[in-house]
């Protein structure tokens, strides 16, 4: 079951070059690719004369041309060309997806696309911000269920379990952190603390702090179905970072996008911005290793949690007090899932 | 749905040996193996006993001996000995099926043995003829169903798409070829002239020219279910290859054996013979590695598309001008298979 | 169908170290770890919280901590620390399967575990005797149903075909072996002799016989569902083993642990203890190993006729002479099946 009426991240804005990408999207096959006038576009990844995906294919003046016998598609999923006919068949014609580039990232909309609005969709503008927050991103294919990993971001006592080698710092710390949860109507942001604490592997590595011990938080805005927003750091404790005075330590940005490729496979976008020594590349490139060693801890977790969860249903689990937020947020997905009009994609 | 009443290539002459060889025909477990009397037989492959392969034990004197306890088969399938006991069991026989060995191929028929006819066999004497047409030949396991390959050599348009760098040439040549179709009961013949062009790599690597331009042409023969019979060439344009005089330029025969695996995957036999210059071993193969170099551009072609029509099946497809002879070819597989009897294997 | 009301062996002694072990026993998710007293301990293989397999998780001193979110469980299975929260909640506890240490193996018993009696365990003293019976072990992971190990076990005809390298010895000999049979309620025993026979590869590696002609046996006591011991060996013909004399040549004993993990895969738990030279280490590894290359042998054959069967299903075979014991073991099977009551796993 996905939600789709919303907007999803279905690549990096870079990722698209030369040559088109095919991707599964909410268990639909979709071909990604940028035209010759550098506007990025998604159809449905089959040609329409014998189904050959069109990842297959190369991108030409005109649109994407198949690579079997030929058959070209603007933009649009418009049939263009038919080598040996004049007649274009009008069936010839492509499912196309409202696709948006958008803050380095490209948009797209699954549902039935008069309902895209594309002002709905997340900002999220240090990407944009090279000089305030330099960052490198990446691409993770999990073999979970996109909600288990938005689960894992919605708990973050798995920290001092998981990453105790990295961002983990003692687990005793998570477990005391206080955190404060807003619900809203489409996610919930939480804000939590944890104060006078040792500082974790990856922020000592990246900063000199000037005490030993540090007040570090870390501020989520989750948007259901796909897409998260992180602020996390750390400064001297006591020195005001509960206040409002979080400069002059360690600080980045996360951003997070969850993306269904089947119920028990989702693609992973992330990327890490440096917020603390934003004129060194060596510190961006230092703290991305870190976030990806972090975030490969997590990979395994997940697709463990994945094949026990297949093998006996989410069902008879116990609810800890350290389940709130991720509570929340399924609440919030299921009731979105009830709200959906039940969806038939143009391709069933 | 296979076509059962038919001989399809089971293997290569010279693949049989010293070792028994198990193979997956139309969905049946056969194993092939060459007697101590040189002759070539196919048993269904598992011993009646306790079920082992029989392509996992050895030839003696006597037949195939089982690989486990030691029963032993004859050519006819007959149990000719159980260790420890003198009495032979009369189930314990194993179904056989029709083997002919010809051209350097083994032909097998997979449906009731009666009314298995070997002058119905295709012909093709030229993998005898190693004076006038030295042949390399293999085969290639492609995951597709057979058809989608007959599909594939119906329809010579994704020369130009599919195969650019190898026996390609310009695609627009291959759109404007002239094609004559020659429907016939249990297939088709083509002829497809392509005047004055550009010879594509692979001829102009294999012989020179005296022009720039070439007449060219592909000569077909369809069997259906399981043979293709082609010679292709090119000479010089404007010297008489229309009318009859096809020799001095670029000239090579193909066999195309396609044997059903599964629905979605098939054995692809194929011989390519050398007809131009003769006495050079190393032209024979160059144009096998030529030729070979070719079909893994259609072999990834094919797997691509199985998989997007395994997830969207075929229908609503749209048919496009050069389909002429891809659709015939289509109706007579369908005639073939309605025709038949409901064909209930001996080992279902 | 399994037979759940009965030991199976799930591991070895010494595969328990630091580390937690997950397994399929049956179908079913174990984990087994040493807590740090040294016990071992069975539980099912996923935290009550969020399902997380806890083989990755790791041992403390109160039992086996989740490696996701951080909760213990002690060797009863009893949740005993949630981090943040005092309330432990009594659904949090997991599923015990009763483990007993024994002969350096661990035994456990899947069914209701109030009808787990532990004297009912196969004795094997000689894993304990190092002295007269030095050993050696090994697990393979067999993709074949477990019955099909005990078959082959249960028919040593196929030492002639499948071992001919190894302990086989000449074919004939096995056929024309004398074999006495002894059912019991819950297996058989059987005693065969090979009498004035040439020795096989591996035994004339091991010792030096007197004469070139050996009189040989194998005597196994099989106990369904998961356990065979083995006692072989050989000593020059006509010396009197048959009348009891069994020292001075060759001897080794064997256990076989058969354990379901699928209807179509299974572990084999194997020991070879060395009779002859007990006081070289070498003469044991030496033992070992080509007792390990028998058993790879088949190994082959038996996942080989697994994939056979699966396609054509086990009926319409033919037994022969040599399928006495194998086919009594067998019935005892059948006959225990259907004595259980129908078992629903607490986990279902």
């Amino acid at each position: 079951m996905f939600i789709w009426n919303d907007w999803y991240v279905a690549a990096w804005a870079d990722e698209l070059k030369e040559q088109p990408i095919g991707r599964t999207l909410l268990g639909e096959e979709v071909v990604l690719f940028r035209g010759q006038d550098g506007k990025a576009v998604a159809l449905e990844n089959r040609c329409a004369h014998r189904g050959l995906p069109l990842s297959c294919g190369s991108i030409t003046g005109r649109g994407i041309q198949c690579g079997y016998h030929g058959l070209t598609f603007d933009g649009e999923g418009k049939c263009v060309d038919v080598p040996g006919q004049d007649r274009i068949p009008p069936r010839a014609n492509l499912r196309r997806y409202p696709l948006v580039e958008k803050d380095q990232m490209l948009w797209i909309w699954m549902g039935p696309p008069a309902r895209a609005d594309a002002s709905k969709i997340v900002d999220y503008p240090y990407h944009n911000d090279t000089t305030h927050w330099p960052h490198r991103h990446d691409m993770y294919p999990i073999r979970c269920n996109g909600n288990l990993l938005i689960d894992n971001l919605m708990d973050l006592t798995h920290l001092g379990y998981v990453h105790g080698q990295t961002i983990g710092g003692d687990a005793d710390s998570h477990v005391t952190a206080t955190m404060q949860i807003t619900p809203k109507d489409n996610g919930l942001h939480f804000m939590r603390w944890m104060m006078n604490c040792l500082p974790p592997p990856t922020f000592a590595k990246a900063v000199r702090f000037g005490k030993q011990r540090v007040d570090r938080w870390q501020e989520f805005d989750l948007h259901i179905p796909g897409a998260i927003v992180q602020w996390s750091g750390a400064i001297d404790a006591d020195t005001g970072a509960k206040e409002g005075k979080r400069e002059g330590g360690f600080s980045l940005r996360l951003f997070h996008g969850i993306t269904p490729v089947t119920e028990s496979s989702c693609l992973y976008f992330w990327s890490a911005s440096n917020g603390y020594r934003q004129d060194e590349p060596q510190a961006t490139e230092q703290l991305f290793a870190e976030v990806g060693r972090t975030f490969k801890e997590d990979w395994s977790i997940l697709e463990a949690q994945q094949r026990s969860l297949s093998r006996y249903p989410e069902r008879n689990y116990v609810d800890i007090a350290a389940d709130g937020a991720r509570l929340h947020a399924r609440r919030v997905f299921e009731r979105r899932l009830a709200a959906e009009q039940i969806h038939v994609p143009v391709s069933a």
